[in-house]
C-alpha cells in the first residue's frame, strides 16, 4: 500500500483553518492552540516545562540580537555563572529567600552520592554572582562591575501556560555594581528604557513603564521598575523588570570596597531581566482569528512566496523575484508539492508571516507580483522593478501599524477613575487599565485585590503630581497609579 | 587617609610577571594560573563548577558566532529543550544510561514537595529530544529533522580543571534524524568537518580527525568521530565528537515513520557536540611563559594601544591612530592612570592580546606607531598611512603562524612505531601521538592502557589501508591507529 502517495494533497479546509480556535471567542484557548499549530512551542513531558521549537526560538534569537548589541554598547559584558546555588547562599538575603524558596528545584543527589549541601537550581543569580563580585573587587577602581548573562532559569510551576508560566524559561539577567547610588539608579533607568525600546521598536508592543508598589517589588530589592502591557482580554502582563537593589545584597554578603577617600563602603547594585515570557505577550497582542501576526522586524520569515501552480515557468519567475528582493528581506519560497495552495495560504497565516507573495500565470504575464498583507488583508500588485522598495515599505508600514493599533487599544482601554464603584464595575466587566489615586497603604492594595482582582501594576513614569484621594480609603494621594488584573 | 591615592602606580615587577607560573616548567600549574590571572574564568563556590568571566566568555561568543552561521547554512535550526529529563527517559537506551548515570545530578524536590519521578539535569539531550521528534513526525515528509541547541550541560565532577573538566559546561548539541542511513552519515561527516574548520580556521589549533574505537565511542551510538589535539605535554585532548547513532534511539523510543513506500521504518539519527572545553585546548596550545596568546580571529581584543606617557599630545595622537584603523580591528586603548607602562605591557601579555601598539613622543614626532607581535616579540614601526593594512596583515600572519606552529609541533611529536618496547618507551618519556597497528581487540586496548597509559584516540581519517600486525598481540591489522595518553 502506498499511503505516502495516497495522502498527497492536503486541503486547507481539512486541517488547521477549521480547527484553529477563535481569538475573538476565547483568548486563552486560541493562545495555546495557535502556539502549538504554528509550531512555536510544545508541551514537554516534564510538568510545567515547554519545548521552544525552531520557529519560536528564532523569535528569541531576534530579541537577543537586538538587546545584546545595546547591552554591549552600554559597556555591560556577557559572562556565565553556575546554574547551581548552594542553599546557604540563597539564605543570606532574608527577603530574597522568602520570595523564592517556595518555587525552587533542589538537587540533593549528584555523582552517585547524596550532597552534603543541597544545591538550588538558580531561580535568579544575585547570590551566586555577588559572592564572586566581592572576591573580584577591593577598591573603587574595580567598579563598576557590569555583567550580563543569557541563561536558563527554574521557578517551579505546576501548570504550564506556554511562554507565560513555565518551570524553566530563558532570559537575560544584568547585574551591575557601582560606587554611588546615583550611577546605579542610572543603570536601572537605562535598562528599563532599553526594554521599552525592545518592546516598542522590535516587538511593536505598546505598554506603560513605571515603578512597582512595595508589595509587588523584587524580593530583596529597594525599588522595581516594570513595563506593563495590556492584553486583549483586559488583563495586564508584566513585560520585564529592572531592580534598584540598594546596598541590600552588599550588606548581606558583607561586601565592601575602598572608596576614593580611603573608606570601606558597600557598593550599590542593580539587576534587570527580560525573558521568553515576552514572546507570550507578542503572540497575544498581535494575533487574530486566523493565527499569529509577526511584527516584521522580529519575524523569522518576513515574506513567503507561494507559486499558484507548479511548473518551470512559474518556478523560474519565483527565482527571479527572490533574486530581485536580494538579501534585504527574510524570504521563504514554499514549493511543496503535497499541499494545495489554499492549505499553504492558511499555514502561513497561522504562522503569522507578515507578507505573502502570490505568483501565478497572470503575475508572470504582467511582470508583477501580488503582495498580501497579513495584518490587514490588503492586496496589491507590485511591478518587478518596484518590488524591493515596495516590499520594504510594506514591512515597515505593518510594523508601524501594529504598534499603533496596540497603542490605540491601550489608550481606549485605560480608564481614569475617581469613584470606587466605577473601578469595581470596570473590573467586573470589560477590565483594562485603570488610573486611580492610591494612598500607598498596602492594606488598601490588598482589599482592592480581594474585591476586584485588580492589583497595583505600577506608578507610571509619566504620572503627574496631583492632589487626590485614595480610591479605596479616601486618604491623601499625590499620584494616580495604574491598576489592572494581572496574568 | 588616602589609600586610593597612595596606592597609585603599580609596577609590573611587583605583580603578575613575577607571579605567573612558567609554562615551560609545569604546564598544569601554568594553565590554571594564567586562566585566573588573565581573568578568563574563576572557581565557583560549588564543587566542580567554574565561572566564565567576560574575557573568557567573549571567546565562547566568538566560537558560537563562527559555528552558528555554518550550522544554520546547513539547514539545522536552533531550538530549546528542557534542562530536566525524567529518570525513566534516560533509562530507555541501555548503553546510554549505563554511560551517563554515574555522573548525573538529580532533582528530587521542587516547588515545596518531593517529586514523584526524579528529574535528571541533562548530561546530554538525546532522550528528551527524541521523544519530541517522535511526536512531531508521522511520515518521511516530516524528515529530516535537524535541530541544534546552545545550552548548559551537567556531568558531575569532583575536581575542577578549569574549562577541561567541570560539572557544568556550555556547548552546542546538534541532533538530526533522517530517512536513510546514508543521509545521516553525511551529516555526521559534515559536523566533524565543521568542527575541524572551527579549530583550524578560527582557533588555529591543528589536530587529527578520526573514528573512535568501540570502547571510546558514545554511550548508545554506533560510531563516534573525534578531533584529537596534541597538547604541549604530549597528552591528547578530545576536541569534540560527532556520533552516528544508527537506529538505536529510534528503536529504544519505538519511533517509526511511514516511508515513501508506505512502510513503517525507524529514522536514522546522529548527534554532535562542541563545548567550552575547546577553550581549554586553545589556552594550552598557544600560550607561553608570559601568558596567553590569542589567535587574532577569535581574540576578544585584537590590539591594545598603550600611550607611553600621559598628556594631551600623545592622547590626541592615539585617538587619531584609532580613527585610522577604523572598525576593522577590535582595539582597546589603555589610558589608565594608576598603572605604569611596564605593568600594562605585562597585563596585556598575560591576556594574550595579539598586537600591542606603543605610542610615545617619538611615534608622534615621526608620525608612526610601534607595533609589537605577542607571539614572536617582533617589533616594527608602521607609518600612519600604512597602519590599517599593516595591522590587518600582521594579525593574519599571527593567525597563520600559530596554526603552523601547532601543526609542526604535532608532526614532530607523532611517532610511527612498529615495536611495543618503543611504544612503551615513548609513552614513559616524551609522550606524543603514536601511530601503530592495532587488531581492534578491546583486550589489547585495555592492556596497552594499563601498561603505558596510552589509549586509542582514533583511526585517523587519512589512515591508509596497509597490512600490518597489532603492536600488542601481533594479530592482523589493516590500519595504523592513533594512540596517546588522554586528558
Amino acid at each position: 500500500m502506498f499511503f505516502g502517495l495516497l495522502q498527497t494533497k492536503i486541503d486547507s479546509s481539512m486541517k488547521e483553518k477549521k480547527l484553529l480556535k477563535k481569538k475573538s471567542q476565547n483568548l486563552s484557548d486560541w493562545y495555546t492552540d495557535v502556539i502549538l499549530k504554528a509550531e512555536l512551542a510544545d508541551y514537554a513531558p516534564i510538568k510545567g516545562c515547554m519545548v521552544i521549537r525552531p520557529y519560536g526560538y528564532a523569535l528569541w534569537e531576534g530579541i537577543r540580537e537586538f538587546m545584546d548589541s545595546r547591552i554591549k554598547k552600554r559597556g555591560v559584558k556577557n559572562a556565565y555563572f553556575p546554574i547551581f546555588i548552594p542553599e546557604s547562599y540563597l539564605n543570606k538575603e532574608k527577603e530574597h529567600v522568602a520570595g523564592f524558596s517556595p518555587q525552587v528545584a533542589v538537587v540533593t543527589f549528584a555523582g552517585g552520592e547524596e550532597l552534603k549541601e543541597k544545591l538550588v537550581v538558580r531561580p535568579t543569580s544575585e547570590t551566586i554572582m555577588y559572592e564572586m563580585y566581592k572576591k573580584w573587587s577591593q577598591s573603587y577602581r574595580d567598579l563598576p562591575i557590569m555583567i550580563n548573562q543569557w541563561n536558563n532559569i527554574v521557578r517551579w510551576e505546576k501548570r504550564t501556560y506556554l511562554f507565560l508560566r513555565t518551570s524553566e524559561f530563558l532570559w537575560q539577567e544584568g547585574h551591575c555594581a557601582h560606587l554611588r547610588h546615583e550611577e546605579s539608579a542610572k543603570t536601572v533607568n537605562w535598562a528599563l528604557e532599553m526594554y521599552q525600546e525592545t518592546y516598542r521598536e522590535l516587538l511593536a508592543v505598546w505598554g506603560v513603564a513605571g515603578l512597582k508598589s512595595e508589595a509587588e517589588k523584587f524580593a530583596g530589592g529597594d525599588q522595581t521598575y516594570t513595563y506593563e502591557i495590556l492584553m486583549p482580554d483586559g488583563k495586564a502582563l508584566q513585560g520585564c523588570t529592572s531592580h534598584d537593589l540598594g546596598q541590600n545584597f552588599a550588606k548581606a554578603f558583607d561586601w565592601t570596597v575602598l572608596d576614593d577617600r580611603g573608606k570601606q563602603v558597600h557598593p550599590w547594585q542593580n539587576s534587570w531581566g527580560f525573558s521568553t515570557r515576552s514572546i507570550g505577550g507578542l503572540i497575544m497582542v498581535h494575533g487574530d482569528d486566523n493565527g499569529l501576526i509577526m511584527p516584521p522586524r522580529v519575524a523569522p520569515i518576513q515574506a513567503v512566496a507561494v507559486p499558484i501552480k507548479p511548473g518551470k515557468i512559474i518556478s523560474d519567475y519565483v527565482a527571479k523575484v527572490v533574486g530581485r528582493i536580494g538579501g534585504s528581506v527574510r524570504i521563504e519560497v514554499d514549493e511543496r508539492q503535497d499541499e494545495t495552495v489554499g492549505f499553504k495560504f492558511n499555514k502561513w497565516e497561522v504562522k503569522g508571516v507578515p507578507v505573502r507573495l502570490e505568483i501565478g500565470e497572470k503575475e508572470v504575464a504582467e511582470s508583477v507580483v501580488t503582495v498580501v498583507r497579513r495584518d490587514s488583508g490588503e492586496k496589491l500588485k507590485l511591478r518587478l522593478g518596484d518590488l524591493k522598495a515596495g516590499l520594504g515599505k510594506m514591512l515597515e508600514d505593518i510594523q508601524f501599524d501594529l504598534l499603533e493599533r496596540q497603542r490605540r487599544f491601550t489608550m481606549e482601554n485605560t480608564h481614569s477613575v475617581g469613584v470606587y464603584d466605577e473601578f469595581r464595575n470596570i473590573m467586573a466587566t470589560r477590565r483594562g487599565f485603570i488610573r486611580a489615586f492610591w494612598c500607598g497603604n498596602p492594606e488598601c492594595e490588598v482589599k482592592i485585590k480581594e474585591e476586584t482582582k485588580a492589583t497595583v501594576r505600577c506608578l507610571p513614569l509619566d504620572a503627574k503630581n496631583e492632589a487626590g484621594k485614595c480610591i479605596y480609603c479616601g486618604g491623601r494621594s499625590d499620584h494616580r497609579w495604574l491598576f489592572a488584573q494581572s496574568y
